[in-house]
């Protein structure tokens, strides 16, 4: 095995100028008094309603391995922009601060932190970028997967979407976060291997059109897995296919196997799985599932389980893989406290609360969730605290989750979330609201900044 | 420093399982005739005329380095799924085909194949998923950052989206896509490691907001960064920040400095760049450029420059780095000849151009572009011919352009792209015609597939 640099030190220059230009100036003013950030979500893209939390242990693979090679020093001297003071500084930075977060799998809202990290600053600020791209891709795809899931309403749900999603990083992230949020497993092999996530796939209409007939094409795929097969059938004429598939599964019978599914790549899904249903009940085919695929995301499933789609599973490609509809979230990562004082800004539009947060969350009678309560950390609240200290001087401080784990407890989760917050379209808004000592910190700290900078 | 494997290597497990399938089916078959694969975008999202290839060195470099690792093997064998005698096989398969491709930084348009892969079949379909993905990222951002260099109109664009990019491998390819397809620079400090790309950055409000005052903050970063420096204005107030800004550019003329410049990023940029640039030339600061940033694409950009926004450059984050109105393309890597007979499928209302194919160009007596056509591979034409040989025998066979070379390459075939087709909405549709010879051929294919399959 060759060995590779952990991530946080591949990835280290894989950060915004800005980042290295500011703490140049801090390094320069000798300020590295601590300072907290908070990563949160300003707003819901359309239809959204919640969020799933997800990307937390590569965040804290990130931060217990940060720190610049000497090829990357060598890279940024070649720039002209820095001093060798500041050079020599930056060889021995590495992340020994505090962070908290929600665990993996949460449901979370808007302004609620995903996360508040508290370093000396230029520590905290140098972490900003990566931990921004990797929280937000993996909680954009896990939200967008649970939506999914939920309008299969039961039906197996998985990702076929990599060859379409904005990467290769991205093609793995979204395998694993679409399992998070429940999906049965990915087409992605390097997933599999990495995460331990289930692997599927069947064919290509390649594979069929490779052969003189579609009808060889089959039989030597039942031939060569026998228990996982799974005929596309669509590539000349979907009920063609089916008939064909038909014959294919009473040959498997004969040897005593079972065809396991048809899929469905094309067309008007809802219309062609009822035919396709009607072949495989006239040939006697009740246990051969119908896998759809081609152009679906939470509303394509939704759409054709409405119009009586006979289907069984669903597998789910680019729309879900590159959240089509709503491609990124307005994230950030915000100074919410440095050297001891709350701090702010104050542009247009945006707010950001201030200093070191908890969020306590209320639940009904029967467990169903009822609503948030952002207050100050060490403000005494009621309601289950949901940010947990994760990593203390660097190191991270409990034993992550497996993946197995976050799936299980995003489960649970999701299971508490009343069904109305998990409408497809325009979902009420989850009541979120501040604690009383968050409220008049606020108003102060936006009062003098105002006064100081403005007035 | 560590070795790691290359990337064909690091990457061979990155790709759909049924790739995988499929060849132990081909295998058990004893089927390694050539196949030939195209390459092509079926269809223009909205408001997009044409696309900017990108992403070639990237394929070249995956094919040339193409194979399983020891470990790939034992997870491989870990599932299963095959047998020993094809995980054998797979130990010793390399990519040992030929590639025609468009040079890197070409104008092209839907049907056009990007790239046509000619191999033993399980080779060329063993690198599908992995081709699809990487071409289609590049082109979908150079796509996207063309347009957005177009709309500012000669004024320098910068990359700032590295946060928000669907992940790590996003973020870099976003840099490099979007500097081939004209931008000036990049935020993203390991893609100008990299690639060689120009680097910029600013400052964040965190940093404002960490000083007591932010006339501090600026004066502290002009200090560090006197040939620099562009200073963050909205933290607290546009205009108040405007007049801080030019109090620290007379402080730095005073020392024989300049200030670079002002960034705005947020509220209504058009009105709010006239009020800055009024402070500006009250402090007889002509030289002093305006940045702005803050959800811009080619669209914010003609919007604000439509309103008279004073501005001198562009920062375009989110929206374009993953290309926000468009996320993905319906891009398909089709099998179009094996064994010597050209193929297609029939699947509902997707057409694919079967056999080896070239694309001429004509131009007209100006030198702009007129109409292409798509040909036969061996068939004589008019027009200049796009696809290039670049790999044979599994090796590069000419020297690849530098990223310099093909993004000079991009501009000078983007200026002989007639105004209409750039319009940002609606353009008209580019003339793409098929020769006589192609026609013929895919009328023939189609009627003998559907009479042998479906008849």
């Amino acid at each position: 095995m060759l060995r590779e640099y952990p991530l946080g030190k591949r990835l280290a220059l894989l950060t915004d100028l800005y980042q290295l230009t500011m703490a140049a100036c801090y390094f320069d003013q000798g300020m590295a008094e601590e300072a907290t950030f908070s990563l949160f979500i300003r707003k819901y893209p359309a239809n959204r309603g919640y969020f799933v939390a997800a990307g937390l242990p590569e965040a804290l693979s990130y931060l217990e391995t940060f720190g610049f090679t000497e090829d990357d020093l060598t890279y940024l001297e070649s720039t002209g922009l820095f001093q060798g003071r500041f050079l020599d500084f930056l060889k021995g930075v590495r992340f020994t601060g505090e962070v908290y977060a929600l665990p993996e799998g949460s449901i979370f809202f808007k302004d609620e932190p995903l996360l508040e990290v508290s370093a000396p600053v230029i520590e905290a600020q140098l972490v900003e970028t990566f931990l921004i791209n990797a929280l937000s891709l993996q909680t954009l795809i896990a939200t967008k997967a649970a939506r999914s899931v939920h309008a299969a309403q039961g039906r197996p749900v998985i990702d076929f979407s990599l060859r379409r999603t904005q990467g290769s990083d991205a093609g793995l992230k979204v395998a694993r976060a679409s399992y998070l949020a429940g999906f049965m497993g990915t087409s992605n092999v390097l997933a599999g291997k990495l995460y331990g996530i289930p692997i599927f796939g069947t064919m290509a209409h390649s594979y069929i059109t490779s052969f003189a007939h579609e009808i060889d094409a089959f039989r030597v795929f039942a031939k060569n897995f026998p228990r996982t097969t799974t005929l596309l059938i669509d590539t000349y004429d979907n009920v063609a296919g089916a008939k064909k598939a038909a014959q294919v599964a009473a040959e498997m019978a004969a040897r005593g196997e079972r065809l396991r599914g048809v899929r469905l790549d094309s067309g008007d899904i809802a219309a062609i799985s009822q035919e396709v249903r009607q072949v495989l009940r006239d040939y006697d085919l009740a246990s051969v599932g119908i896998l759809a695929s081609g152009g679906f995301d939470e509303f394509k499933i939704a759409q054709v389980l409405a119009a009586g789609g006979e289907v069984d599973s669903f597998a789910v490609g680019t729309k879900m893989g590159v959240s089509a509809d709503a491609p990124y979230f307005d994230i950030a990562y915000k100074l919410v406290r440095y050297g001891g004082r709350p701090v702010m800004k104050l542009s247009t539009g945006k707010v950001t609360l201030v200093d070191k947060k908890q969020v306590h969350r209320h639940y009904d009678a029967e467990g169903r969730m009822e609503h948030d309560v952002i207050a100050l950390r060490g403000e005494s609240a009621a309601g289950r605290p949901l940010l947990q200290e994760v990593m203390r001087g660097g190191r991270v401080v409990r034993p992550l989750s497996t993946l197995q784990e976050s799936r299980e407890y995003f489960r649970s989760e999701f299971d508490r979330l009343p069904e109305r917050y998990k409408a497809l379209n325009d979902p009420p808004l989850y009541p979120v609201g501040l604690s009383p000592g968050l409220k008049a910190l606020q108003a102060r700290v936006a009062q003098e900044c105002a006064q100081r900078e403005v007035g």
